[in-house]
């Protein structure tokens, strides 16, 4: 059983390098089978077929996301900064989102993902009732802002890595820059003279 | 000579529709030709590869932006609103820029983008220097943070389609909010009352 278990985790790995690489329709599972040390049928066995490994591989990778970057409505401006900080830690992760983006008919849905957004719009929805967060932008946009904004200098963003390419040796300055564009969005009109 | 030309033409078309689906690596030559009504030779008579002919396509319709939209630094609002509005009526282009992003090692970098962008920066920096743009942000990070805003609702993007997708059937609603966004960035900490 314990034996099962390692293997499973090492087919995981191996499709990780995999999809981020190739993506889904590029990807190859004997190339995975190889690189996971095992037999190809075995992938077939744990995980039913390409499509099935790379939604449980992006899936796996998001839960870990999930838990370890909170969204504390009270400082959204610290959020972003985290948020970024793990992108650029994480460009497989981005590239297996970027795939997964232009891939997803074949995926399917990510019906965690949707739940944890769901309480995530909630969250601010209710700062903004408890007047934590400025009332200027609905939870949705807000979101989708500081989102983009966060993720704008991973590899599979167009913008970030040219127009800003020395965000990442320059970290201070854009960590700080991201912090205060949040903080703009999130007082909204609420901080202006006029 | 005007059928060669129109052949070229009709081979662009047949392509831009081939790569927006499957990318560079899953785009077929002979799926490109049919598609054309031509000879698959004369694809590579015409564009060597499947590489360059990725890239022309790509750089053509760039060019048909960098034309269309001007950046205006005395309203990056309208910018902003007028890049959403174009990325929500070409999300093939978007799909394009997103394999571009994933499969660049194979294409190469795109010489007038560059070129294009570092023009954009210098107009930033001036309208900051002569007072139209608040200094809060370097020109290279708020170009990145107004693109990211403006183009966050593409289907290649992951948080406008899932956190906010209401947006494109509000569509004024969206522009609106685009627009102050933007406008509170551009202003950045001038704007502040504290």
């Amino acid at each position: 059983m314990r034996n099962a278990e390692a293997t499973r985790e090492r087919i995981l790995e191996a499709a990780m390098e995999e999809f981020s690489t190739y993506g889904v329709a590029g990807a190859r599972v004997d190339r995975i089978a190889r690189k996971a040390g095992c037999n190809k049928n075995m992938i077939y066995i744990y995980f039913e077929n390409k499509e099935t490994l790379f939604k449980t591989v992006l899936q796996k990778h998001l839960s870990r996301v999930y838990e370890d970057i909170a969204l504390d409505p009270e400082d959204l401006p610290g959020y972003a900064v985290k948020v970024f900080d793990f992108a650029l830690a994480n460009p497989d992760l981005f590239r297996l989102i970027g795939w997964y983006n232009l891939e997803q008919q074949a995926v399917g849905s990510l019906s965690e993902r949707a739940a944890v957004q769901e309480k995530k719009l909630k969250t601010i929805a209710d700062a903004q009732h408890a007047g934590a967060v400025g009332r200027t932008f609905e939870p949705g946009f807000l979101m989708t802002a500081v989102m983009a904004i966060a993720t704008a200098w991973t590899a599979i963003n167009p913008y970030g890595p040219s127009y800003d390419p020395d965000a990442v040796s320059r970290l201070d300055r854009t960590r700080e820059a991201i912090a205060k564009a949040v903080r703009l969005l999130t007082e909204g009109e609420d901080g202006r003279s006029s």
